[in-house]
């Protein structure tokens, strides 16, 4: 039995896709999974994925993946049901995500989503696994399948979601955070592809980004919450998000300003950063960064340009920290979109509940 | 006596900069002002201005500018002092501003500066015409050159506090204004010649602008306060500002949440700003927009590359209007910020004063 | 009779694409012509234009043109037909234009396109006014509609080949250009609305436009061919083109390698250029540039950021004039695309033929 | 004895710019060479290298690097003469770049420069080791510092030189090259820092970079030339470039016409090219590519966003491969600048003379 053998093989559903490539991208000499099915639309179903995608990464395709079949977005008789892959990865928009990714997790498989759709029901974990791994708690309480099915939704946060929660949850824990204040200059593969035209993104800011907002305003509550044994206590929290794009390929800045539970000094806050200490179990999987959080000396950073790609992508930079006249502090922190806020997020999350024994397969 | 003869001769400090360039331009073929002194630093002086300067404007140089020679920055002996130009325009860098300006005031010139460096002393009017006209009576505190000198320095507010009070002044009229949360992400040409690097400002943004936040969180109060018979009134108003560079070329997007003196639902700021009625007085001077502010039925707008010309460039756009969670109202506004937010509006000022008789050779 | 009644009624095939919307643009106010119909493809038909458009024009939308109802690009009954409309500009996309075209000529309408589809058709004259006027000759030939009527297809260049013509005339004229070697730098404009996403427009090259090297290595030899006793005859011209898309807005620039008839010094070029005279029937057109060809001093241009607008677009810029090792001379041209290379070149034409008497309206 | 303690101390002259940088990054962790002296200009000397430079490389500054105190840019006693440092990287600007590194040659360094300086000197090599590995051999004709010293200046090309050498030595091999016709689209990297301004950056093209085009002119001819037992011997080609800058962060693009000895398809150009074998010693070198030569399949590539990383940027991309109708064949070849064409090309050389036992310290 080969090592690569003993890899659990995974999915991808809407594997042409912004999020869908840059999985495929990270999938590649993956310690623990390997990718053996690659799904997408109709358009593609049956041809060469290395032929259906209009690949953009940096790194050249794998010759292996690009002789995928790519398979409808269908689990039954798939080659990509649960019976194959116990773990499927969705990059779907969120029009088709919903039934698609039931059906999945109907059949077995061990669906993690990046698409809105399941976000923010009850019995789904919302997850940012350095900030609540514990809500994984939640999936107890699903029942795809029925029986001994290992069935189960978990969901990842939108891409601005994630880079304020981790820089937040080190204030929640140190101080409590009631108000957040975030404006953010979101880059244009947060869009996907076509996504953005480049007349509509040269030279010029989109001030709004259709649902981007309410996911911003109402996700942190969630994923910053308590699960406890009276249930899901969402955490009392007041988001006003303001979200923009810019031409910047990939990098979301996020310009913060916090009410706290008690008043804190700029370097209390560094400290809060500096000090947090993220769970042994999650600081060890695969794709976790070897340092979460990166506070800044540089009087003018974080920059997309220059630190959205640190550990990989997977860390958060944070930056420009100082009090604010309204509330009480301001910063500035920074974070990998389709690294860090999609594709990297959903692997970290696949990768904790693999550690967990909570995929069907492994 | 050609109507070209009857014009003021005007003088440019610092003409060969950004902002210097486009007071050029704006200058061609105005019917009250005709340019005919450009002063920039040793490295220029002596030279005809079309060899001194490196013209960036997308209209060509006027052949007859670019025949003039390049006088010093001072008063005395270089042909541009109040004897030979009454009205003088300071596109000159802070930290040169300061002495070069009151030189030429205590000369006799009336100087509309657009440098930071005297804006919040008590005595020198801080000028946005449609805002506060009114304020040009703290010019009667003003005693440079003594006698009968006109020698004056008025000032035009930061190119992002410009926009900024232009959309609070309805809301300030109509409800009352006390706290302003306001992001920025402001244009290259801001930041002058050279400015910031290309590589810097290409797939990047840049979350600082030295000494930008200060300017926006205390200019407010006073372009929006009262002169009354106690003496000046700044408004009572608490503003955090945060402000990043982004890469556009003109035009400066403000994302805006009030918190206002009374409860006012979206429509009814929509309608203070449509209603805003401009002095006549100040609609009628040649710079001023057709109308000012354009409140966009888009539901993305405003956008620089789309409404940074509105009006030649003197409008302001605005857009996105919709509740805060945290404050009262929500927007987006945008002005394009080298015409506008400094040239066009000291021209604005410059004209206002002409209208109003403060010009010594008026 | 008022001045707007005397005015030709012109319709827009295509008119909420992005050389549509120029044409829109640039017919504001027109001193000739007055836009009374837009046609659009069925997914617009019956909406007020300005509902239907996804207006990106630095001017807002003329309030009487956004109430127009969208019709469809069909000339029977469609209100645009030759009996309302004696000028139709075509702004179609290849696909569609050719056969609606040829409907819109069969039915009298005076015909100009920007679409390839009839550019290289014996009987289609290809025009730019200032370099071949005469060619409009060829529409003895045509025969549209039968008897009487107007009916005529007439075709504006390339958006690449009207600056490269433009540049080379004055060269053909003095000493012959048997070899031309170009490269392109072209706008994104140039690719329409979606046109290029964002995310292959930001810090890249694309060096393949689909069809348009062929179009520029063959339309220079008909726009620069002679109509004479003994019919039609091509300039015996072989060009090599190489095209790629830039981050850049408006403007082509083109790195020029002339093999010309006899040798000529870089300053007679210079001489040839600046001694280029337009006839005068077309230097008098409402839409001609007041200066056709601005050779500049400057060492580093011309830049589209800085040329592209000259004389409102409709001027070719010229610079780095030098000598070729390979060839004979070397320069480098910038002209703006929509304007000059689609919309104001069209426009130019329609002029040119009213001034002519061609337009069955008139 | 450890493993680093047997590396050889390597210095870099010019080591805050922005290739400076790149050589700080890439010697990261090499398995030959430590980084253990930075030189640079007098306002840096005597400050940490993290607090003198300006790093804006996309991976964190290695730590101890960033302690090291910056020196000056002279051997004796600087603690960076050949006794310390056998081995120096220039990446000096040319106005300095002579003298320094004749300086350090006499001092008994083997200096690999990137500067323009020496590199047409006779007895200088001019290196691309993968095509011209063999004329190192003209160090033998150098003499530096008399008796035993090591002391040698070896040249790298012009970044956008080593793109079109690499692109055309399987060609020389195949079918003789006579004739080159270039036009480049190089990335804002190659003009160091500040280098071109943001605003000159955005929406435009500059078509000129001072000298750019005349080294392109002359260095083929030398690095594609034949050191023989009659000395050497240039190759015989005429090379017309045309240089462009684009607002692209890294990556020049070349459209490249070529001339051939005899007449070849495209298939056989391409065959030429995928064949293409590196000598043994070179490919075996730490920092040589796996594949050195990439020729695309897809019809609009290569494209810097996407292909301007492959092999670390080590490689060289190919595509759009056809016929011209003035020379022969066309095509378009991307490298990246600051590795492949700078840093990467010098460290490749370095490696190469330690192979090979020439440098002093080795």
């Amino acid at each position: 039995m080969t090592a690569s053998r003993s890899k659990i093989p995974v999915g991808i559903l809407g594997a042409t896709g912004s999020v869908g490539q840059v999985l495929v991208r990270m999938l590649r000499d993956h310690p623990w999974f390997e990718l053996s099915a690659v799904m997408a639309s109709a358009r593609s179903v049956g041809r060469p994925y290395g032929d259906a995608v209009a690949w953009a990464q940096p790194e050249p395709l794998d010759p292996r993946v690009a002789r995928l079949e790519v398979l409808p977005c269908e689990p039954a008789g798939s080659g990509a049901g649960a019976a194959d892959c116990p773990l499927v990865f969705s990059a779907l928009g969120s029009s088709v995500a919903r039934d698609v990714e039931l059906a999945f997790a109907e059949s077995g498989a061990f669906v993690v989503s990046n698409a809105a759709s399941h976000r923010m029901h009850p019995r789904v974990p919302l997850i940012v696994p350095e900030v609540n791994a514990s809500h994984l708690a939640l999936l107890a309480e699903q029942s795809f399948g029925g029986g001994s099915s290992r069935g189960a939704i978990v969901t990842n946060p939108n891409c601005s979601t994630i880079g304020l929660v981790l820089a937040l949850k080190p204030l929640v824990d140190a101080f409590g955070v009631e108000q957040v204040h975030v404006v953010t200059l979101q880059a244009l593969s947060g869009a996907g592809r076509p996504g953005v035209p480049g007349l509509a993104a040269l030279d010029n800011v989109i001030p709004f980004i259709p649902g981007e907002e309410e996911k911003l305003e109402i996700e942190p509550a969630k994923i910053l919450g308590a699960v406890g044994a009276g249930g899901f206590e969402p955490l009392p929290i007041a988001v006003s998000a303001q979200c923009n794009r810019v031409p910047v390929r990939d990098g979301h800045t996020l310009c913060v300003s916090v009410g706290l539970g008690r008043r804190a000094e700029v370097q209390e806050l560094v400290a809060a950063w500096n000090d947090f200490s993220v769970d042994p179990e999650v600081a060890a999987l695969p794709s976790a960064p070897r340092r979460l959080i990166h506070v800044l000396d540089d009087p003018d950073g974080p920059q997309p340009a220059l630190h959205r790609d640190l550990d990989g992508g997977m860390a958060v930079s944070i930056g420009r920290v100082r009090p604010c006249p309204l509330l009480d502090q301001r910063f500035v922190t920074l974070s990998h979109n389709t690294v860090r806020g999609a594709a990297g997020g959903s692997l970290l999350i696949a990768e904790l509940a693999r550690e967990r024994g909570l995929l069907g397969g492994a």
